[in-house]
């Protein structure tokens, strides 16, 4: 089989990095707002400047700076903007942290067809596969700017993988396992300690749940058995 | 045959934008610096960036933002660094305005395989091919994070081009024409009237160089033809 890994979140921790951010920008900006309302209008920043900036660092700190003037109806200092746009560089610098098992799991899994296929910043992705050691693992390496169906379809076109023969593994439902299933090809959901508050979603689902990555190989195993 | 074609510069104007963009930075610094000093602090912000932020105006603007920073010594006003955000903003949201002639050298290249491949923020650059209305003349539209050899030979590779066949078109020789010469491919080098500081470069090379797209097809159409 051909066996397609989103990255962030599903092969290394990365949400938890932004939460820690969060954090920090809202203790930057006590003087004017709460912790809720300091997030609330990131959030909203975040949400305006979507379809322009993307998805990444770069676009995340953006933001951030925009919504501290905002907040602080100007009257942040230079130095605590300065301070912002270094938490995004310390996020673009932060080394890819493996969740537990996955070397073991891609490893397990070395006789199938291993792809990544991840959404963001194209340069930030690709130097977090390089950072984690992980590179030599997959078939390809690909990044992507949205998760859609037509994405999925023109990516398996343009490698010549069947649907049928293609399995996504994700944490993210809108992502990662509702687009795939609805181009007919499979998927399972290994659901993250935190979801990006973008990326909240309910949506009932009939794609398997597995709790860590370390079920996927059996798995996969029952998928691939013959008859 | 089996063209590439790079984007900004080679189907639509760019530098052009950055340039205006750059004019407007001097000026918001003009306070403190002559445009000149402001101009080489900016270039030394973005160098020093590079490598963490990658190519693309979401890049720009957070250098922008830095560089503004440290030229005021930490005096420039938010509502100074807001305009800052704005200039990027416009960046981003500007059309793409195509090179004289594209279309007609699109048209006339129509019985050949037609590839985009062009370097910088992903969201932007699909953007970009979506508004310029060129997308339908491209069987692939690729983004890459760097133009060197291995980036060609990868994806020449991924999509079955055999070497022999590929063409790269395009105003960088940097990015455009001496990685692809260097894995045995052919290059045409079409200049842009300004050409990007941190690509300026005056090497030799062997490719030929065309004043405009325009005569691209009889270039082509030489090469194309048996015997």
């Amino acid at each position: 089989m051909i066996i397609g890994f989103d990255a962030d979140d599903t092969l290394w921790h990365n949400e938890d990095g932004f939460q820690a951010t969060h954090r920090q920008f809202e203790s930057l900006l006590s003087t004017w707002a709460t912790p809720d309302e300091a997030g609330d209008h990131l959030f909203a920043v975040e949400a305006r400047n979507m379809s322009r900036y993307g998805y990444g660092v770069k676009a995340f700190t953006l933001s951030m700076v925009e919504a501290a003037i905002d907040i602080s109806d100007g009257e942040i200092s230079t130095a605590e903007l300065s301070d912002i746009l270094e938490l995004g560089r310390h996020l673009l610098d932060r080394p890819a942290e493996l969740i537990d098992g996955v070397v073991q799991v891609l490893e397990a899994l070395a006789g199938h067809t291993l792809m990544i296929i991840t959404k963001g910043d194209l340069y930030h992705q690709l130097a977090r596969i390089e950072s984690s050691g992980l590179r030599d693992h997959f078939w390809r390496r690909e990044v992507v700017a949205h998760k859609d169906p037509s994405t999925y379809r023109d990516l398996l076109a343009a490698h010549d993988v069947p649907v049928e023969d293609f399995v996504m593994v994700g944490n993210s439902l809108p992502s990662d396992v509702l687009p795939v299933l609805e181009i007919g090809a499979r998927a399972v959901h290994v659901p993250y300690a935190i979801t990006w508050a973008h990326e909240a979603h309910d949506d009932e689902h009939p794609a398997p749940t597995i709790e860590s990555l370390g079920e996927l190989p059996d798995l996969i195993g029952q998928w691939s058995t013959p008859g």
